[in-house]
């Protein structure tokens, strides 16, 4: 089959053998895959990953244990944990230290014509969610995790919310609060991609603007930069007694001030993935991610859309397995909001 | 009056005025006052106070509006808060941007015969709690404090909790702890301070051994050593969705990787002041701090005192202004438990 695997370089294999179905598991056709930063980070020798890359897709089952599964179009949690350790059992498995995770650990991923998944990590799409808003599922899961990190039911009544950062996360976090009934400020550096979800925040504010025009104390902050000027920015924005959510690793050691956290008492919360259920209930009750999509390309195409992916400031890059190699190395470049608007 | 103070460096006042008691104020003689590591900090220029130091204290109310207070023994808590301001209607004041904090900002503390503060923010202590356990009511308060940064009663219900660092702040914390029911384990660097306290932990354990022998990953890590090392290996201690109370601050920029925290999506708390009458009960009901005096000190050789705090890993030192001078530059000093023994 297709697929683009990293093994110390990206390449578009055009024979790699397709995924063999262990017991328990699906065999999926992929209908259509995002690019997330993880996956550049991956290409960087991030965890070592060697393999199909890709763990953002909605598919179709095509072979399975479970006949009900056949033919179904699914999302499924990317996380495959063992099911049996107390982390599974006490908690969503999410930590199990013997998890494979799809297209990060230890498993291939969904850039591909096919992958297998653990039949229990399936999610159904209703037909009324499109493939192009439920290739979103897994990055709006994250998204509407921060939900778990506060009091949503206190910032309804009348909290600030501060989401640091217009990129894919940052701008997806903000489509997940508002989902959530909550008007966030949205902090970033392009007033074009302030205006993409601009209906959906209390207000949009250029960082640059900061330093002259504060922004005031907030109870939650969330920080979606991944930089160390923006986790101390976030920091500084935090009430006492606030919550600061972190959703983006600054890797390896980072020079920062930690003692506001403790003079302000502060909780500073790690947010990762999220319930894919919750996040296909969001896409069903109406949630439009579509205005983030910057282009589309087939599969036979995707180390373009790879690149296109790696460069700065790029929305979300899809690839489509179902699509014909259009021969002329043209992508179908799709402008934001061309399906559909955003919320 | 006699008082020690810093304005560049530390001095015995023999005749510094005694503090005015504004209405509202109770005007207190000092029985028994304790320095803490945040005197030391403020005599190397920490807050720029200038003043009287000293916040943790037992005292005797000579002057008040209210006459139900006169002749009480009490103690107080530190933060003298404005009342009106959000901070104070939605929370307890403790981070009151307009307050004033005995020997810490902008008010004159306890190191001195007399001292006055909000009728407000006094505590009175019953007869069975001595001047010599009272004195510990302010550290005892932050140290209860961290109870309120995770579900205590998940804990007792068999969860791991580790205390870094055996200074006095950890030891303090340990005992805690122990009072609300959670044996904790003790991570520190001197075995005559873990032994201090080894009948309130599940396991008492020196840092220098923790390579060799993992601890094994806990649901919360209270970290009390205030260093980088520290909160590096704080964080590794904490399990994925645990919880870590930070009750140090370390001043300045740290280089530290927090990718962990969001990987394994922990909450690092900032934890502080306490509620004083939370001590007083806590005290009444037999903890126990006696064992971490290491020295007591008439008001009159309060610079000694303060030298002895300051040496390195010293315990509580307790400056007493009820006593006479001595005359011969003799401190009372005190092995610890000659009093009393801890539990």
């Amino acid at each position: 089959m297709k697929a683009l695997t990293f093994d110390g370089k990206i390449a578009l294999q055009h024979d790699w053998p397709a995924p063999e179905r262990p017991p328990g598991e699906a065999l999926l056709r992929v209908r259509l895959a995002g690019i997330c930063d993880t996956d550049l980070q991956l290409a960087r020798g991030y965890m070592g990953f060697r393999g199909v890359l890709g763990h953002e897709f909605v598919g179709e089952v095509v072979a399975c244990d479970t006949r009900a599964w056949l033919g179904k179009r699914v999302v499924a949690d990317i996380n495959a944990s063992c099911g049996t350790c107390p982390e599974c059992r006490l908690r969503d498995g999410h930590h199990c230290e013997a998890r494979t995770v799809l297209g990060i650990v230890g498993r291939g991923g969904a850039l591909a014509e096919e992958l297998v998944v653990p039949e229990r990590c399936l999610v159904e799409v209703p037909l009324s969610v499109s493939d192009e808003h439920a290739v979103f599922a897994e990055p709006l899961a994250a998204a509407l995790h921060v939900g778990r990190s506060f009091s949503v039911a206190e910032l309804k009544g009348g909290g600030r919310v501060a989401v640091l950062g217009d990129g894919k996360l940052g701008l997806l976090t903000v489509m997940a609060l508002a989902a959530m009934g909550v008007s966030p400020i949205l902090v970033g550096r392009h007033n074009t991609k302030l205006a993409l979800v601009a209906a959906s925040c209390l207000e949009t504010r250029l960082e640059s603007s900061l330093d002259e025009q504060p922004l005031g104390s907030c109870d939650v902050v969330i920080e979606c930069t991944g930089s160390a000027a923006g986790l101390t920015r976030a920091i500084s924005l935090v009430r006492p007694r606030g919550t600061l959510v972190l959703k983006t690793t600054v890797a390896g050691a980072t020079s920062v001030d930690l003692s506001p956290v403790v003079v302000n008492e502060i909780s500073v919360v790690g947010s990762r993935c999220g319930v894919m259920r919750d996040a296909v209930d969001a896409l069903a009750q109406g949630l439009d991610p579509s205005a983030l999509i910057a282009a589309r390309y087939p599969l036979a195409e995707a180390e373009r859309a790879f690149a296109h992916a790696a460069t700065r400031g790029s929305l979300k890059v899809l690839v489509d397995p179902l699509a014909g190699y259009s021969g002329n190395g043209q992508s179908t470049v799709m402008p934001p909001n061309s399906s559909s608007t955003p919320q």
